[in-house]
């Protein structure tokens, strides 16, 4: 038979996995589609290549019928429903562990970044503040913080290795005791009142919703910082700007947003914030490792055998 | 009997070290002081207060004629003629060791800067570039990264111990086999064709001055960065703005410069060069631990004792 595949987000794909999608069956993009089209989409449409944040609502499952398989070109989820696939007899795979180096790689960039001011020594420099005589206000060392890390799964292992060669005190927020000789909390207050850096590495899911809220903020005080590389609906964004403006905070790095690609104009030009756009993992190593690996999962679905990185709960061939 | 301390450097110094300093003699400050109190002060100076760059050459030794120490507010004495002040039996302290740690902290955060464009993808959201659909170019991983350190002194063996926990593959040059797993060159050139990343940090003295230069950054190639937290005088500025100019290289992370405080515009907005005003070691806590032995080393000094750190060769009590 042959497979229908639509690539159903708007983020953009390595052209290696669209030319190797192409060899696997009728390839199309949204983006590309009229109303016809997509119409014609939604009745034979075999498999969905979508990216992290792409929603597929039980609303979506309504239009395309014929759906077998969703292969997610990242490791979160969230804007999947989950149970609506398994009801559905919907295959799922994602890309986990090919990118926790380099998501952990930008975590401890972001955390480098917003407590030693980097992007604002740039442009410091950029403005000639340095050869006009100004002097910058010292940086907080990454040598002896206490960082607490909120979800130690893969990445925030990844993280928390990278943050011990520099020396970091390390503790992690989370449900089990993992096997690790770091701080553990189960609260993540009481983490974030101990910790003077926090980082996000938590699935995005409903009970983590805005789990960062301004209560949270108090507890990381005007001396603690905020990273974020997990997702954005972790940070209640309103309370986390009224933090930066009453300096509730000291600051946060962020690579990750609630509406991305829009990113709150509040957040702009402040020295001590520090954003990316949702960099995590890109780079091109790793970009066609998660390639690679939404093609094997395909690849699997064909051959009527197990995907090789199905979402948890999903279902096997 | 009382000790007249004298500022030297237009640096900026902890509050902490001049109020310190002040309880241990009269003490005033170069920029304060007119033609008339300079020339009584260049009779009447017992102790030079100065910090890495500061140009003490045998003219200003000369008109010193009463100075019996310097102390140097940093690891690095390039600025200090060393052989005149051992002839002229004269003190000299630095600060070694307590800076490593935040030195080698930027280093890492200049290469994960470059090779991850963070300012650049900071700029990005600025301009909106992200909102109106742009898509960034995609960047290079630190993970597996053949990083090539220049001088594996106390801060060279710092940089490699952090990049260990990167997973990068790590080289160094140096003149004699260090007690390391890593790769040993004993020529920069041949480290330089190996590496993806070439890190300066190695001391600046008349042999290694300019020793980037045209060769070398050609030996780096087009996918190779530079990063520099030692001195400026290691790098052939107009060499490397060549470099980047014709893509001989792929970018560059700096803290220092041939003159600072001026840095040449044309490594400005430059989305392959970061640039930092030499904070290497601009943390709060590494600056008051070089306060403190400064201070030290001043005590030891008025007490008749050995310095705690003094600069290798120079005299003992």
């Amino acid at each position: 038979m042959t497979y229908h595949i639509l690539k159903y987000t708007d983020s953009s794909l390595p052209d290696y996995l669209i030319n190797e999608v192409k060899k696997r069956g009728e390839y199309s993009e949204k983006k590309d589609l009229n109303a016809d089209e997509l119409k014609k989409a939604y009745e034979k449409t075999d498999i969905l290549l979508v990216s992290g944040g792409t929603k597929i609502t039980k609303e979506v499952y309504e239009k395309f019928k014929n759906v077998k398989m969703i292969a997610d070109f990242g490791v979160g989820y969230d804007g999947i429903d989950v149970n609506e696939a398994i009801k559905r007899n919907i295959f799922i795979s994602h890309t986990p562990n090919v990118l926790n180096d380099d998501v952990a790689n930008t975590a401890v960039a972001l955390l480098i970044n917003v407590t030693r001011q980097m992007i604002e020594a740039h442009k410091f420099i950029e403005r000639k503040d340095w050869e006009k005589g100004s002097v910058m206000p010292l940086g907080v060392s990454l040598t002896g913080l206490k960082v607490g890390i909120a979800g130690l799964g893969r990445i925030g292992k990844a993280i928390a290795a990278r943050l011990e060669a520099f020396k970091c005190d390390i503790a992690y927020f989370a449900h089990s005791k993992k096997d690790v000789s770091y701080k553990f909390f189960t609260s993540l207050k009481d983490m974030t009142s101990w910790c003077d850096a926090l980082i996000i590495a938590m699935p995005s899911t409903k009970e983590t919703f805005h789990c960062i809220n301004e209560e949270i903020l108090e507890k990381l005080g005007p001396d603690g910082f905020l990273v974020n590389i997990a997702r954005g609906a972790l940070v209640d964004t309103d309370a986390l700007i009224k933090a930066l403006d009453n300096k509730t905070i000291a600051g946060a790095g962020l690579d990750v947003f609630e509406h991305e690609p829009t990113v709150p104009q509040a957040l702009f030009n402040r020295p001590n914030v520090v954003l990316t756009p949702h960099i995590g993992s890109a780079t091109t190593y790793t970009r066609m490792e998660m390639a690679k690996l939404v093609l094997a999962n395909i690849d699997a679905f064909i051959a009527g055998k197990n995907l090789v990185t199905k979402v948890p709960g999903t279902r096997d061939a």
